[in-house]
Formats: C-alpha cells, structure tokens, sequence
C-alpha cells in the first residue's frame, strides 16, 4: 500500500541563518516571491518552519537581544507553497483553500521557546505605558507542557498553533494595503485618541528593504529592489489571513483562505508552543521553531460562493476557520473584566481597546499579590491559554471585556477567600527575571498609584 | 431538619406594573434607594425579576413596541439587597461581597423571550449603521432549548444568566461616574472616530428623571426629585458590576462584587436565556423575566486584599468573575474574522471595536448565504452562544478579532464545501420577521455593495 | 401567539401517599394497566413524580426507615402516558417512540434527597458482604449542587436524570420476562459463582401481590388478582428500557423505547438528582421527588427499520439513548482499577463485575485515609458523578474495570504526593452517618485484613 | 542552561526483529530480566516501542498473518527501566513510582496501525462465538486522525496511549499470579458459565518457554530456562499494572505504580493509537509502533501510604491513575444499552460481561443498518472512542452496561430518524475487508436469527 508518512517539502535546518536554509525564506508579502514547492489536493505533507526571529533569542538570562532585535526583519516564513488538484490544475483567483492542520508541534531537539516584552522604543507592546523595559521569559517544554524558569509555579498544557498561515497577495491587494496604512502613518495622529498618541509605537509597517528577505529572488538585483520596495509587512494580519494570531487553531483545524494568484502561494511561520487572547506583550506568545503536518483542498470558485467582501472591492474579504476538537478540558476559570475608562479615569466610548486593556491590567494586579512580578505576570498571560472576550459593545458609553484565566495552570489557589491562609515566604517568586532598562521617560498619562511598575 | 428550600425575598407578580410590585423596583443606581430584603451569609434565597422593559414588549408579530420603547425607563431591576453576616453584622465598605449563582432560570408560566434590533433613532445597535430598523425575533424555550418562529431551523440550550448584578455605588463614586460620563457627551465629538459619529446613537446615557423610578422612595417627593437627578443609568456596566453582560455567568458562577455602601446593597435584573459575546442588536439576547437562587458571602477588607484601583481613586476597581462548571459541550466551531479595516477600506490602529464589527458583518453575510436573512441572522449571533474573542491586539496596525459559532445550533451543515449540494427550496427561509421601516436617513459611509440591506 | 408554557398532565400531591394521588400511580409493569393521560407527539408536558419510596425515607438521622422498608411496593411510577401523532393515531407495536428531556429538577419546595445501603436481609447492595448495614446520608441542594450533613467537605453539580422510563410491555413480553427470571431464580444456584451464593440477596424480584399498586386498576378486584399475579417488579432494567439508571440521561437526552402495545404507555419515575455509574449501593443515587419536561415524536416501523432482535423474538431488543449535551466540565479524574481477583485471591474468568467490584473497594480504600469512614465512600460513590467503566474484557484471564472520579468535587486535594502534608485533625470527618446494626451473620469468604469493616 | 530535549534511553530500530534490538526487548514479566536503562527523578526521558508483535502484521490486504500469528511471543516490551531519586537511591519496594506522560506517539515514518479479530482457535475475542473469523483493518494516520481503507466513512482524532506499562513482580507477587491462574485453568469449567465454556479461548495464559524472550537474559542458558517457566505472561492486568488497556491514559496522564522490586523496573509496550473502552476484538485497539515521553517521582512508602491490599497478601493492589486534561471533545453520543440476558434468551444474575456483550451487539447491530458489515462495525468498536459503562450494577437479576459512541466520527448522520431518507447506493460501504475463513464449528448456543454472521 501507499506510504501514509508525511512528505517532508520544507526542511529546515536549525544550524543555519533564515536565508542560508536551502528552501530560502521569506519575511514579506509579495506575489512575486516564487513558490519553493508544489503540493496536491489530498496529499499529507510537512512544512519546518523558524522561529518568528529566525533564531536571534538565544535561551539564556539576558533580555538584550530581545531589545536590540532588528525589527525590519520578521516573520521568516517557509513557503510559498503552490497547490495543485489532482489533474495539476493549479488553485485559482477566486478559489478558497482549505488547508487541514493535521499535526504540529516543536522541531525535534529544540524544545523550547520564549516569551517578551519589547522595548518601548523597539516595537512595544499593548501595556508598552506601563511596561516599557525589554523582558525575557523562557520556557522548557515537557511533551504537551509549558513551564518557565523565569515564572515558576505555573505549568500548561500548549494549544500550540501557526501564528501566521497565508497566502500570496495580487498586486492589486498589495496596493491596496500599502495604500491604507500609508494614509494611517500620515494622517493617523488627527483621529487617535490621547492615549495611544503618548507612545512611540509605530502606526503601521510599511514596506522597507530593510531586512527584507524575498525567498528565491536574488538580494540586490532590480527585481529583489522593486518588489522589497513594495511588499508588505508581516506584521498585522490582513485579507489574506496572515498573523491572524488565533490561539485555538490547533490540531483538527481547517483554515478556509481565499486564493488572491494562480497557485495560492501560501506560506506560514511564527509557531507558537501557546497563546492568550489578544497575545498582549507583543511577542507574547511562546514563541518556538516547528512543524505543520497539513492536507489541502481546493473549493473552486470558493471565494464568490462563500465570501463576502467587506470594503470597496471584491478582494476585502476575510479567511474562516474550523476549530479542532482537541483541547485542554479546564473546569474553573477566574475571570477579570474592563470597561471603557482608562487609567486616568477618563470615558471613552464603546472602545473595546480600552477596556481589554483595563481587563489585563486588572488581571496583572491581582496576580501579582500571589508572590509574582507585574511584568511576569505579563509575559503569563501573554502566553497561557486564557480567553479574552468582547463581552458588552453596545451599552454606551463602556464596552465590556473580558480576560478569564484557568486556574488549573497554577500551583496554588488563586480565588479569593473569605479566610484565607497568610500568604507565607513560599510564595515569593520574584527570580531575577531577564529585564534590560528603558532609557526613555514615562508617560505623563500613567497613574503610578494605580498600575506603576 | 432546617427546610433546605430557597427563601423567596423578592417575589414578581407578572400581572403587575414593575411600580406597582410588593417590593418596588429601580431603574437607577443610587446609594438612597433603600434596601427592600436582608440576607443571611450562607442562606439560599430566591429572587424573582421582571424583563428589562418591565413587560413593555408582546409575544406577537409587530416590531412596533420595539420601535417606540421608552428607553427612560429600562432595567428595571430587583433590590437592592442588604447582606449581613451570621452575627447580622452588615457588609461594609472595603469589603467583598461573593454572590454564588446557585440556580436561575425563567419564571414558570413565562417561558418565552425576546431579540430586538432598536431603531436607529431610539438606540440602535453595534451595526446601527447596516441594520437602522425596529426588528423583532421571539423565542419559545422547550426546558433548556430555545427556538424561534421567525429564525427557523435553528435551536440551542441556552447559558441563561443574569445581564445585571451590582453592588448600590457610594455617592463620591455616583460623582465620578456622572462626571466622566457628562464629559464624554459633551466633549466626545472631537476625539470620536469618523464613523461612529455618523449615527446618531447616544454618547452616552446621563442621568434623567425622565421614566425614573427609585423603589421605595415615593415619587413627586424631593428626595425622589434629588435622587433622580443624581442617579446612573443601568445601561453601562460600571465598577460596581451592573450590565456586564457576561454570557457565561450561569448556574455555578460566583461573582466577586466590591462593597461601597452598608449592608452592599445589591440589585439584580436584565436576565438572559441566551446571549452571543457582546449582544450585539444591543437588546440583543434572548431578554426574559426570571429567577435566581443565589447564596452570599462577606470577604473582609477584600476589596484591598484582591482588588487594585485602576484610575485616580480607591474606588476605580472592577468585580471578579468565577464561572461555572455546567456548560453545553459544543464540538465543532466555525470562526469568522475582522481585522481593524472598516467597510469603507479605512485602516483603523489596533481598534478592537472596529475588527469585532467587521468579524460580526462577514458572519451575518456568510450565514445569509443558507436561506436566511440579514436581520435575522444579526438577531441569531445576537443571542446564541457565540464566543467573540480578541485575538491579537498588538499586531500594528490591525486588530485581529473573531466571532467563533458552534455549529450544531443549524439544522443544516454550514460548513463550507467543496462539492456542495445546491441550496434547495427548503433552505429559503425568509419568514416575515417582525419590522418596522427606518424613516431616517442611511449615513454616507455605508458601502451598499458589500453589506447593504 | 400559542402559549408556550409545558401542560401539567401528572400532577402530585407530596401531602398524599402513592395510591391517593389525583392519578394514581403504579409500580408494576403491565399491559392492563389503564393510561392516566395522552399526550401529542411536539406537545411539551410536565409529568411530576414522588421518590421511588413513594415517600417512606425521612429527613432525619435515623437509618431504621431504611433498614425496615417494604420492598414489595417499590418504584412508584407516573403514568402510563398513552401518545398519539398530530392526527390523533396511536403509536403502534412495532413504532420507536422518542422521548426528549427538555428540562427536569426536584419539585420546588421538596428539594432535598437521600442515599442508602439496604440491610443484608432486604435487599443489599453491590458490596453487601463488606457492608451489611442499613445505611443512610441526606442531601440538601443549592441549585445544581449537593452537599449533605453526613458527609462533610464534598459538594458536586448533579447531572439529574430519570433513574426509569419505560413503555409497557406486550403480554408476550411479560411473559418471557416472568419465565426466564423464574428460572434464575430456581435454578440460579448451580451455575452461580460462589460468592455471590453466600450472601442472601434475591437472585430475581418475581411478581408478587403484597404491596403491588396498579394505578387505575381498583385493588380487591379480580382484574386486580390477576394483573398483580402477573405484573413485573420493577427493579431490574428490560427490553422495554425500565429501571436503566444512565447517569448522563439529562437535560438534552432522547430515549428511543421500543412500542409493545397500542398507545405505547409510558411510565416514568425513580428521579435522581445525581448517580454513580453502577448505582452501587443499591439505593445508590440521591434519590427524590422531582419533575419532567418532555416531549414525544413516533418513528413509525422504527423498531424494524433500527433494533435488531437479540434473542429468540423480535421482542429482545433493547432501547437506544442520545445523551445531552450540558454537562459539568470536569477537568482531573483520579481511576481506580479491579481486576477479575476477588478478596480471596480467587481468579475469576474476564468478569466485569467482579473487576468493578475490586476498583469500588480499592476506591473506598483509598479515600477512607482521607478522613472518611468506608461507608460514607460507599454511599459517596454511589451518588456523585464518577464513572465506571470496562476497560478491557479480553486479556484471559482478567477483566479490567475502572472507576474515575472527579476531584474537583472534594475540598482538598485527594491524589497521591510525595511531599504530602500530614493528615490533620480538621480532615477527621467521622461525624454520626445514620446507621443501624445489621443483626445477621458475616459471610466465611470475607477478608477482614483487606476490607473488613 | 540545561538542554530540555528529551533523552532518548530506549531506541528502536524497526528494520530489525526485537530480538535483535540494541536493547532487547522482553515479552514475560520477571523479577530477573536485568534493567536495560536508569532514569533519575525529575528527568525527561524518551522511549520507544514495537507494536505488540514485533513487526509480525503487515500493512496488506490479507488476513494470514492474523490467523497464524504465534501468541506465545506477544506483548514485546521495552524496558525494564530502574528509576533512582536525585541521590542515586533507587526505588524500593513499598514505594509508588509515578510516571507522567508528557507526550507520545507513533514512531515517525512508521505512521500506521492495526487492528485486528483473531480467530476462534487462535485467542478468539469477546464476540468469538459471532465473528469467529481472522480479520484485519489497516488504518493510516493523517496527525491526530485515523482513517481505514477498510472502513470508509469513518475518521477520527486518536485518544494514544500505551496498552501496557507496568512494574516488575517480586517473585513472591509472581508465585500468586502463577498459583491462581494455574487453578483457573484446571478447575475453570466446574464454575464457568456454559456460554464462556462453549468455545475454544483459552482460561488463562500461563508460562511458557516457547515464544519467550526475556531481554538480556542469554536464550539457551539455565538462567533463562528457569526464568521462562515462571515468568509471567503479559495478556491480563495484573497488581503491577501491565496489560491494563485504559484507553484515555494519554498525554498529561499520571500512573501510580506499586513497586515489588529494587529500582522499580517498569516495563512499556503495546501502543495504541486509538482503543474503545473494552478493546472487544482482543486486537482490538490501532495498534502501532510508537514513542513515549515520561517523567518519573517516587512517592516513598507510598504502597502502604495510598494503597489497600484487596486480598489475602500485601502484595494484592492495584495501581491508580490520573487522567490527562488533553481530550476530543465530543458534544454528541449514541448510547446502546445491554443487560444480563444473553442471546440465547437465558437471563443471567448481574452480569456486566453479559450485558456488556448485548450492548455491544445491539451497537453492531445497529450499525450495520448505515452500509457496514458486522465486521466492519466490531472492529470500529474495539478502537474508536467509545465508551463503555458499568450503568446499573444492583437491580437483580439485570445488569446494565452500556456502550456510547460520538456520533462526529462517521460522514453520515447515524441517529434514528423519524423521516429517513432512505439509505442510498453511497453508503453500501462493504469492501473487501481482509478476512480468512474460519475452519472450525460454530457454538450450538448461538442465534442465527439475532445476530449471525
């Protein structure tokens, strides 16, 4: 009978750099950038990916690389895959794709990952405010659980997933987001609320050769020149699915992507060991290197049958998705809510931003009265299995969210108590976690009293 | 042995106006209104409650009483409660008040609920802006199901909770709240997004004496006339819990509710068969009257043990939320996505309102593609237990947020496919959804094209 | 619109004895006995039903209730419901009738419920040579939950389920039923396994007048002489479901019975508000008065077109269940194994119920060293959400069962560690479980040194 | 800091018998085979394993290698492997040795399993007087799913787990296995059940020298002889765990193992991809070469600490296990219910191995009727997740086991239907499934009419 073991398309090999790897990587969106392999509908095969950084966080006590990463250069992504049907007639503009996560996990021998905080100047990250330093929080892997030197005490089990699986965006698609967040970078300032303005996060990614690394087109050629000139950023997801981030989209999984060029061209990366909702440090998943065992099919026509474009052309539309049905079973979650009113006490209206943020902050404080640092209690929930809800958006002027957290994942009880137990010397975990100082100055906006580090 | 039945303390006669109950309702909150029931720490007691409009809306065919709501006058709730501990010592502030859901459910006799879409000019909705028109949807429960003779073919046990639990707010943070509030309508224009300016919801919902009513304060006295002026509105969730709209706080869930005033003095309504992550036609879940059987407990000074300001003062906290352990254990979820992109293609910053609205419209068009249509599946994700999640916040310049739907709520598969059987006659189900026309004016952002009605 | 509400058709009087009920109920099962109501198929309907005792078990701490009941007149049942289709025509001999569970619950205001082990002499229970006393344990309910002043520090949702609903049977059927129990009961002892020989437990429950109840059929009567005479207890499950005892049978369930007469007559009762798969201890749930909501749908023909016959007739059949889908979300079980070695050291051949029996008292074992009496576990493991399970009936010479049960219901931790605290005075929880001395003999085979009591 | 990958200690090449295996394998339990490997507490560790028979089956469609398998030389173990704590101390007995598993899984390039009847003559199964047959289904694995060539329409995410781990016997603990099993063969038919009698498997498995493989004990010496004729075989479960087959002991689980011996010496083997509870084939689960990855802790004086000996010895316990968090979450299940009357119509006294073996019949029954074979379904059963339950255990003279079944692994809707569709060309799914004719005679007591093949 047939050999039913996963063919191997995309190897990679964890001793070399990102553009060393002999199906070279890629860290922008182009539709230019050729596929590095073919793939039939049906066919189960296996994709090796880097991590988000293509190894430049090293597994050691010091958070400088984490600060001074050079940015311009992520997500290394494996890929483009092409995708063909039985009869090799290639997936088509217009098509869906259906890619089936079938099994995933970390690279053989590089069981682990890390979780940060960037610098405030460096990226961020959705507490940058409150959180400005470069932190670091490694992670050890044991089979299906998670735990960190860096935060002991804690130990999950990983809803390990791709944070980004894509495909190759038309021409006309690039333009188009090149357009929109251009007109975000420049004119953005007008409309943005205070709050956001106070920090030097950058508004949107725009394309930059800097960095840039475009698979199989040679570096410094016109061609690799033009199209580093126009591809987009991996940074935000977009309508060709991309960071999407979806922290449940694990084994079992199926993501229905729209198909934008002959081919499909989809590619993936940024394996995630877990994730919390929202992966609120920025790099806040754990972030690992891994594989992807993955079936397609083709849905001809799949895009104007089942889509519907939500903007002024037929190419704004959205992926879908199918959750598997494997996941980790908790029973108790405590669950920390926020609404619309920030830090200094001012309403905004039905900002589901402002009260997520609220929800983590609450969440970040409570915890720390358990023997845990803010910023470790960050990183956490940056990274375990917590769920963060849009639970109220039309009850002017607060929206309701939520950040529920399983209290399984912890080692001691952390519901309140009507008597509880003194808190004794066990309970102090505040090792010397990986942190590099923030050169910068505070916001004026922050309340120390409140939420101060 | 002691009679292990629930005491009744707040009884509802359905045949009765909310004023005209043995123990008057509210519709405010405020530190005056005085406590109608004392409870025990550790006694099981029953509450009964009207529906949020105090029996305003029919089980008939016409939207008009949706229409022409007097939203004055909403919820009208049950309490407030005094809690004292087994010595009758009562609640104080600083403490935390633990209130554990022991049981709910509609009131027998009343089995049966309502969704409604609000008139554009009388309140509207989170897609206002699609959807301007009073629309109606009845629900009929058979025990745990519920089902609906204008969205048929679908059917699912409902996560009945209560939408409104809080603890009566002290008069300095009734102060904060008005104040923060009356600044937003006054000043919001300026720094609001373009497109939520366009509809003509309110910023915001100050206090009126308007539709007021206060429990057991006499109406026409001056402290009626004083306390009205001063009292919030039920509508937002605030510090003290209130509409928080939290879908999954059913039978099991213990909320943790900050004391501001002697004895806590909370109050409870808004129940809700069902409701979808963020009820999004604002009386968006299945709106019912009700019962709790509830069980207290008085933690201590716990406000400073557990919970941390988030804002200028002491009192900036928010309650915490312990969810129960009985839930329906749906397999198989199909995950819409938004991105923070609005329908006109205009690029938004890490606004997780925006990428929820957009996650909720590709939902609403993609079902519309089974025989139904908009409005009624807007009212379906308004009210089935769909889970909205914020999946990536930090991504600039887009917010990732979905809308996950179990599937087993439809009678037919709706998954996409690849060799679909065409939609038969038996899948157009376009009953005659009670509605009313929108005399008003459609905003000029709207992209007919993509959305449009 | 049509009102909603579900129609009372068997009303109880909890003041009234079984035989003074407004419609009488019976606890035999007969082709003769009249139907007490109809009901159409999609009509919703409430049937109301006592304990199985029909009220004979106090709440109180005394045991000799139990010790002393009359075992002739159990299980009082509701019914017979006769069903017809919306056109009026009766389901038929040979039809499916489904039963759906829409909602269920205690009778308000008799919310409480009792556990027991049977003395040796009437009746017993699975491990009635290691524990010959009457036993008793009172619970009270908060909601879903139970807890009981008999065994502190436990406290779990019930899944409530009718321990019986079955149709009535042919007369054919009754027959068979009536002729192969007779001859287990004459000539049960010489194929019957030692053990089992020695302890006096009735090897079949035959029909007998003394205590029968037969609904509309007026005692003294002829018709009563006979039907009484040939009536079948209502102890064991049979073809026409019965006393089946499935613990997942709640809210959501459908119940595929078999028709065997005109009407198809259905009878239910024996309400638990949460059982042990195995129902161990004989009187083994938290047995209750309670109610049901309900409804019927007739699959015409549908025992040819979906049972198959397992015997000598078309009338060995059995039903076919569908379980709901709201559940409690267990997340850690702790399992017990037995193998098919009985006390003795005797090697019994793939025997599940002796390797069910091994895990029980390896359960009961266990959990005794964590300040419980072995009773208390007993009549813990029959009553609480825990279940058992064949795991392997193949490997000769032992069959493999386990029993998994839950430790959130617990309030402390009760799995195995290595650094584990000592065992202080609090989790001393002998208080004075209702127990009444078993006055007989102790069988030779018992081992006291492994679990004598 | 310390590299986190797992050691692998026990390696498998499967290109060589498992004699010839770098560390050889054993297929006896003894306190005497030598431990090829020593873990510390604490460490991560990888194992890895043949498939229960050494490489015999092959991936082909024919049944010959089943019928003539040797079952003198199965279960191949890997193993024995000595545990010591950080000092060096090795496991004593009286201790407990707990083994977490962390991961598992098939053994890469070798993604692919079995299951399989065996004929009457040759093991039979628990349906052997039904299916007397040889029979063989290949399954593939597509990640976490398996799909037969065999069984069409059926696909399902595997519950892996190890069908055997287990702890070396003291000689004494052996001399009790020996002593009891040794009477079951001789003395068996006096108490045996006719139907058990009837056919041909065997009571129990007891020494042999044939087949016997015994690790690094040399064949041929007298140290093996010896060896060979007291140890024990590894088909049952036995008090040091072994052939245990729990089929949801997989990643996060926790086995508590006695220990009988100096280092503990755990053996592991006999991989399962997927089992139903019961394994009612006899290979009965998917069964596959894989790998497992564990952490071990001693619990010192655990034996006597958490467990009770259940018969005359000390040494008869049994182990206790946790169950992982890491689970298919199945919303839908169809329950088959069988009680203690067999098919002949003869009613047996609480026998679950009776009533279970209706219910399983019922179940094939039943599925037969969608475009199965009989023998399709009974291998179905024996290794998808079903479950299998001990329901009622009291209600003389019928047991109640019943068998559930999620109803999301089949393409097709299996439940009974009031208005059926009737059952198309599509779903007559009988291929050829590989099977050998059975040369011997059928049982006098089966029913051809009720469920003959």
């Amino acid at each position: 009978m047939a050999p039913p073991t996963p063919k191997l398309i995309v190897p990679i090999d964890l001793r070399k750099k990102p553009w060393e790897q002999k199906l070279p990587l890629h860290n922008r969106w182009h539709p230019d950038i050729p596929s590095v392999a073919t793939v039939r509908t049906g066919q189960l095969f296996r994709i090796e990916m880097v991590d988000w950084t293509g190894g430049a966080i090293k597994d050691d006590n010091s958070a400088s690389d984490i600060k001074y990463l050079d940015l311009s250069t992520v997500h290394y992504l494996s890929g483009p895959i092409r995708v063909v049907d039985d009869e090799g007639i290639a997936a088509k503009p217009g098509d869906l794709l259906a890619v089936e996560i079938c099994n995933l996990g970390p690279l053989p021998g590089d069981e682990w990952g890390f979780t940060a905080i960037f610098d405030r100047e460096n990226g961020g990250g959705f507490l940058t405010d409150h959180f400005p330093c470069a932190t670091k929080a490694i992670w050890y892997f044991e089979g299906i659980y998670a735990y960190s030197p860096h935060i002991p005490g804690v130990r999950f089990p990983g809803i390990t997933h791709p944070g980004i699986i894509g495909t190759a965006p038309s021409m006309e698609l690039l333009n188009i987001w090149n357009k929109r967040e251009r007109e975000l970078e420049e004119n953005g300032l007008n409309s943005l609320k205070l709050c956001e303005v106070l920090h030097s996060r950058p508004l949107a990614n725009l394309p930059s050769t800097k960095g840039c690394l475009l698979g199989q087109i040679p570096e410094g050629t016109n061609e690799w020149e033009k199209t580093a000139n126009e591809a987009a950023r991996t940074i935000p997801g977009r309508e060709n699915g991309g960071n999407c981030d979806i922290k449940n989209l694990s084994r079992g999984s199926k993501i229905y992507l729209p198909v934008f060029v002959e081919g499909a061209n989809f590619s993936t990366g940024d394996m995630h060991f877990s994730q919390g909702d929202g992966e609120v440090s920025f790099c806040g998943a754990i972030e690992m290197s891994g594989f992807l065992e993955l079936k397609c099919e083709i849905i001809r026509g799949g895009m104007k049958e089942y889509l519907t474009p939500m903007g002024p052309t037929p190419l704004h539309v959205n992926p879908i998705f199918e959750i598997g049905p494997v996941e980790p079973r908790f029973s108790e979650w405590l669950v920390f809510e926020g609404i619309s009113v920030d830090e200094t006490g001012r309403q905004h209206y039905l900002d589901a931003s402002v009260a997520y943020k609220r929800a983590v902050l609450n969440a970040i404080d409570y915890l720390s009265k358990f023997g845990y640092s803010k910023e470790q209690v960050y990183l956490l929930l940056s990274c375990c299995p917590c769920e963060g809800r849009i639970s109220g958006i039309v009850d002017a002027p607060n929206a309701v969210a939520t950040l529920a957290i399983p209290t399984a994942i912890f080692d001691q009880d952390i519901r309140p108590k009507a008597n509880k137990l003194p808190i004794g010397p066990r309970l102090v975990r505040n090792p010397d976690i990986p942190r590099c100082t923030y050169d910068g100055n505070l916001p004026i906006t922050q309340n120390p009293g409140a939420s101060g580090i």
